[in-house]
C-alpha cells in the first residue's frame, strides 16, 4: 500500500448519542462472524479509550472489516487497560514512535496535537492514516473526504450561499464532557451546584457558544472550521457560508438548521427526492404528525437525517430552501466516515 | 379609562428560567412597600396560577405597580387555591363573564382561547386588556406592542432580510412543559423509559422541531408568527424573514441565532454602540474570555442580553452581521412586557 496521509473530515456539524448514560466506556459488541483473516491489512487504533475509538471498534465489526491484526493504542494513561474485541482480549498498548511498525492502516482520533506528532511518523513507516482530527483538515495535498460526498455530487445543485446555526451535542467535546454533562444534570436536579470542569459553566439545561476560541473576525475556530471545510469539500471555494455554533445540552447528534441559496430554482420536492436518493442520507419529513429528525433518533445510526424540507419564503421563488439536519458525530460523524475511507484503500 | 382591547407581542422567540427545578409553583416574594393605593386602579390577572400569572405578580411588586385591589383569576380547577402577594392572603376565583365588573386593567395570560371567549367580555365592562396570548395579536386594529421598540427605533437601519434559528425553553408550552422535561430527565439519568405526555416525544438530552401544526407551506405555526410579527412589530411589511423554531431541553429562556442583510452598511462596532444604548437590552460579547449570552443567565431578568456580534462574512463589505440573542420568555417574553404596557396606559 502507498504510503500516503489520507484525512477524513469530522464534519464536525453532523454528529448522535450511544446508549446513554454511562455510554462511553461500553465494550464493543462481539459478532460471531471474524473479521480475522491472513490476507488482510493490519490495523492499529490510535485513541481507543476514547469515544470515538470505541466507536471505530463497533464499526469495524458491523461491517465485518477484515484485518489480519488490530493493535490497541491510547496515551499512557491508559496504556494497560482490557479490551475485548471480536471474541478476543486486547491490552491498550501506549503510543509511541515504534507503535506503527508493520501497520497497513491506523485510524487516528486522539486529538490534534497526537495525529501533529504521530501522524508523519506513521505514514514515514509506510501506514496509511485516515485521522479524524482537525490537524491536517485543510492542508493542500491531504484530501478531506466524506465517502458520500463528491465534487461531482454538487454538480447541477450550485449553492451561493449558506446560512448555518449548530445545535452541538457534549459528544464533540469528547467522553469526559459526555460524563461532565450527566454529573451537571444529577447535580442540578438534586438542587446543588453543578461541577464545571471541561466548559467552566453550567451545561446542564443550558446552552452556550461553543467553547473553541473566538478568532479577530469575531468567529469561532469550529465556525471557520465548518466554513473552510465545505468549500474543500465540494471543491468549491466561492461558496459563501456563515455560521453560528452553540453547544445544547444533548449528549450525542449534532443537529443543523441550513438555510440554502442557490443558484438556479431547486423546488422542495425535486430537493427531497434528490435526498431520498442520496446514500447516507435518510429524509425524516412527516409534516402531517410533526415528525421530523431528532439527535435522539439518528444516534448510533449510520445515515445522517434531513427534514423540514421548505421553500424558504424570504427568497424569490425557488432560489432558496430551509432544511433541519440531524446526524451521530460519533458515528458518521467521525468512527464510520473513517471505516467507509479505509475500505475505500482496500 | 378608554375602553380598549390593547395586545402585547409575546415575543416568543426571547423567552429564561425561574429558580428551577420546581419553580412554577412558587409564591411571589413579598416587599415590604406596598402599592395598594386608594387612587389606583383595579387590577385583574387572568391565569395567575400559570407559569407568566405568576411571573405578572413578581414583576408587578418588583416595579411597585399601583393597584387598589387586584383580582387572581384562573379556571374552576385551581378556584379556591390561596396565593400571597404583597403580604395579604387572595383566593384564586374562577375566571367567569362576571369576573370583570369594576376591573380597570386586566392582565391575560391563560391562553388563545381564553383570550378570545373573555377579552371581548372584559373589553364590554369598559376593562383594559393587556393580552399575552396569540389571540389577537395580527388583528388589524389591535396594536402589537414591545415597549422598548418602535417603528422609529428601526429608522436608519433597514434589514432586508433575516434568517433566524431557535433554541427555545420549555417555557414557552408552559410550566406542565417545564415539569415533564424535569420529570423527564430524572428518569432517563436512572434509566428509565421517560414519561411523554406534552410532546409525544422525548425531550430531556433531546432536541425538535416547534410542536406547533405544520402548514401548508411547510413552516410551523410559531416560525409564521415570528416572521408575520416581526413585520407587524417593526411597521414595516416588506422585510424578509425566514425561521426555523427548535425546541431545545433548557427550562426558562429562549436564544435565537439571527443572520441579518441590511440595506445599508452597518459595521459591527456601530451596531454593537447602538445595542449597548438601547433600552431593554444588555450586550454580552467578550472575545478573549469566549463570553456570550446564554439562557441560563438571562433567567429572570428583564434585560434581553446579545451577543457574538460579528460582520457575516458570506456578505460583501458591511451589509451583514450575526447575532446571538437571549432572553427570559416568561418575563421579558411575556409579564414584564405585559406590566410595562400597563404602565404606559396609567
Amino acid at each position: 500500500m502507498a504510503s500516503q496521509l489520507t484525512h477524513q473530515h469530522l464534519h464536525s456539524h453532523f454528529l448522535a448519542r450511544p446508549r446513554f448514560p454511562g455510554s462511553t466506556s461500553r465494550l464493543c459488541r462481539s459478532r460471531v462472524r471474524m473479521s480475522l483473516q491472513e490476507n488482510a491489512p493490519s490495523l492499529a487504533v490510535v485513541g481507543v479509550t476514547g469515544a470515538v475509538g470505541q466507536e471505530f471498534l463497533s464499526v469495524l465489526a458491523d461491517r465485518d472489516f477484515p484485518y489480519r491484526s488490530i493493535k490497541m493504542l491510547a496515551s499512557k494513561r491508559s496504556a494497560g487497560q482490557n479490551i475485548a474485541f471480536q471474541d478476543r482480549n486486547y491490552v491498550v498498548e501506549e503510543l509511541t514512535e515504534d507503535s506503527f511498525n508493520g501497520v497497513d492502516i491506523a485510524l487516528f482520533s486522539a486529538g490534534g496535537s497526537i495525529s501533529k506528532e504521530f501522524g508523519p511518523l506513521a505514514v514515514d513507516r509506510g501506514t496509511i492514516v485516515v485521522d479524524n482530527s482537525s490537524a491536517f483538515r485543510m492542508q493542500d495535498g491531504v484530501p478531506l473526504v466524506i465517502p458520500e460526498v463528491n465534487p461531482e455530487a454538487m454538480e447541477g445543485i450550485k449553492v451561493l450561499r449558506m446560512v448555518v446555526s449548530t445545535y452541538q451535542a457534549a459528544s464533540g467535546a469528547g467522553a469526559a464532557a459526555m460524563r461532565e454533562l450527566e454529573q451537571q444534570t444529577h447535580e442540578v436536579l438534586a438542587g446543588k451546584q453543578p461541577t464545571c470542569k471541561i466548559f467552566q459553566r453550567q451545561y446542564a439545561f443550558n446552552l452556550f457558544s461553543h467553547n473553541s476560541s473566538v478568532l479577530p473576525n469575531g468567529y469561532n475556530e469550529e465556525e471557520m472550521k465548518l466554513i473552510k471545510e465545505t468549500r474543500k469539500i465540494w471543491n468549491y471555494k466561492d461558496v459563501k457560508v456563515t455560521a453560528t455554533c452553540i453547544r445544547v445540552p444533548v449528549m450525542r447528534a449534532h443537529a443543523e438548521s441550513v438555510n440554502l441559496q442557490f443558484e438556479n430554482p431547486l423546488n422542495e420536492d425535486t430537493a427531497r427526492d434528490i435526498l431520498k436518493n442520496a446514500p447516507g442520507v435518510v429524509v425524516i419529513d412527516d409534516r402531517a404528525s410533526n415528525n421530523f429528525p431528532t439527535p435522539l433518533e439518528v444516534s448510533n445510526k449510520d445515515d445522517v437525517a434531513v427534514g423540514r424540507i421548505r421553500r424558504d419564503v424570504s427568497q424569490d421563488g425557488n432560489f432558496g430552501l430551509d432544511i433541519f439536519v440531524c446526524g451521530d458525530q460519533i458515528r458518521k460523524g467521525a468512527a464510520l466516515n473513517a471505516v467507509q475511507i479505509a475500505e475505500m484503500l482496500l
